[in-house]
């Protein structure tokens, strides 16, 4: 049986999953649960860290722990600081915070980043800098899409900066809460999406272009099941346009994504003629945390 | 005393407004009521009109009597369908669709105008033709603020285009549904609209400097009583700069508004190096429903 060489962990808002993974980062053996930090109490984290991973822990009294995500945030475990960009994962490994775990054991805690853009404004993220990590590229683009999109910037293999896009949210909340939400028919029709994306590099910006959209519904020149497509083309266009602008030029793109979502960034990215490579979220955490391992392990040789 | 030259009525979908002219478009009485078309039943319109200026019906038996605005629409008293743009105020008086208000007396309503922007999206305005044609504008540009604010391109006098933006329906939704409303504070800062309007220009776009908001305020770099000021800067701001881009150039800026509003769009136009002559609403409709009025007599008597 191969010896795990790392217990990585990955402690977000609304989940909990752990991995036990050998020294080439292979996950062994895995766990997965709804004890999100938001589900957990305060003081309650040592317990559901044994409740989860205990016989793991025992098995393995010399395993390193590394956790990310929100369980690093002023709501999580402990506040691990933001990290400044530029950042390289020796950089990460080296501000990580400790925890115990039981009995003076210890457990790392990854960083979150920040950044500023080109104009000044501030931008955070947590989790996502040991996704991106873990997405092996050497130059180019990292693109995280979600509630709150992330695009970050990779050169020579450390995170130089990032930018983050409320599509997400926006999409849900368009939908939910504003004139758009109340013409959408469903089941959708995903022929709206081109449409969306077409429009998104039309006069106006967001806010006129979902007023249009309103409008053709009323004219008749738009099904009501071409809404939310519409939308979701118009919101993810403007960010592909905003995000391909305040990248480097040149180097790859490489989209984190799944399903519906990797292939709608994917036909957007494809409109404004840019090719990108789909890797896995479960795939490029375990490769990150790897990395931040080996990092640290590097630095404690030195 | 004056004799009265217009019934003016302003049925929008909230509020009912009427206004007695006299041949010079002053204002000789008014009447304003909560009846806007949604409170009123289908066929309860001659009903509530009756209720409202069935005096001043009854002392002027051949008064000319002209509503705007929403009563016109799917849901008032009858459709008066969209008059395509270019439109003058006898274009518009031309298409008027009459109603009997009783015993075989007509009144005529106002159609609203559409338009298609310069990439083929259509757009659709009903009342605010009215108030632009108030303004008293032979070349610019009227501006509307609102829910779903509308730049109104005037050419020689007569309406070429317009544009409308969801600028009013964004900022509810934002601070209602976002996760930016969660960190506004109360009392509102106003320094925040100048930071606002100076993100609308920054890289990114309105979903990013957004969440740039929510990252300053996350950082101490905002105080949570800016946020609503900030949000409202960064959505006229992103208004007004896509407006200037759609407008003709040249001609007089006029925008139709009151108190804060008023003040908001004069100062995010005055950051963009742009000046305006601030009218009131009630002013423009009076003005712009003598105007149909005319044109209507001018082509009766062609």
């Amino acid at each position: 049986m191969t010896t795990p060489a790392l217990l990585a962990i990955d402690w977000g808002t609304t989940r909990f999953r752990a991995y036990l993974l050998d020294s080439a980062g292979a996950v062994l053996e895995r766990v997965s649960s709804e004890d999100g930090i938001m589900a957990v109490k305060p003081g309650g984290f040592p317990a559901v860290l044994v409740i989860r991973c205990g016989m793991w822990l025992a098995r393995h009294p010399d395993l390193p722990v590394i956790m990310a995500g929100m369980v690093g945030s002023r709501n999580g475990w402990v506040e691990a600081p933001y990290r400044q960009c530029p950042a390289t994962a020796a950089d990460i490994a080296k501000v990580m915070v400790s925890v115990d775990i039981g009995n003076g054991r210890l457990a790392r805690i990854v960083p979150g980043l920040s950044t500023r853009d080109a104009s000044g404004a501030p931008d955070v993220m947590r989790g996502e800098e040991t996704l991106a990590l873990g997405a092996s590229l050497e130059n180019g683009t990292v693109i995280l899409p979600g509630t709150h999109s992330k695009w970050v910037h990779i050169e020579n293999g450390k995170i130089r900066s990032f930018a983050s896009f409320m599509t997400g949210e926006l999409y849900a909340t368009f939908l939910a809460h504003t004139i758009l939400g109340k013409l959408r028919e469903e089941p959708d029709d995903p022929s709206g999406f081109d449409r969306g994306l077409e429009a998104a590099l039309r006069p106006g910006g967001l806010t006129h272009q979902a007023f249009a959209a309103r409008t053709s519904v009323l004219l008749g020149d738009m099904d009501g099941h071409a809404v939310a497509p519409f939308l979701s083309g118009l919101l993810i266009g403007s960010e592909v346009d905003a995000g391909l602008a305040m990248a480097p030029t040149g180097g790859e793109i490489v989209l984190m994504a799944e399903g519906i979502i990797a292939d709608s960034y994917a036909r957007a990215l494809a409109a404004r003629g840019k090719s990108c490579r789909i890797v896995s979220t479960e795939g490029c955490f375990t490769a990150g945390l790897a990395r931040v391992l080996q990092a640290s392990e590097q630095t404690e040789k030195v």
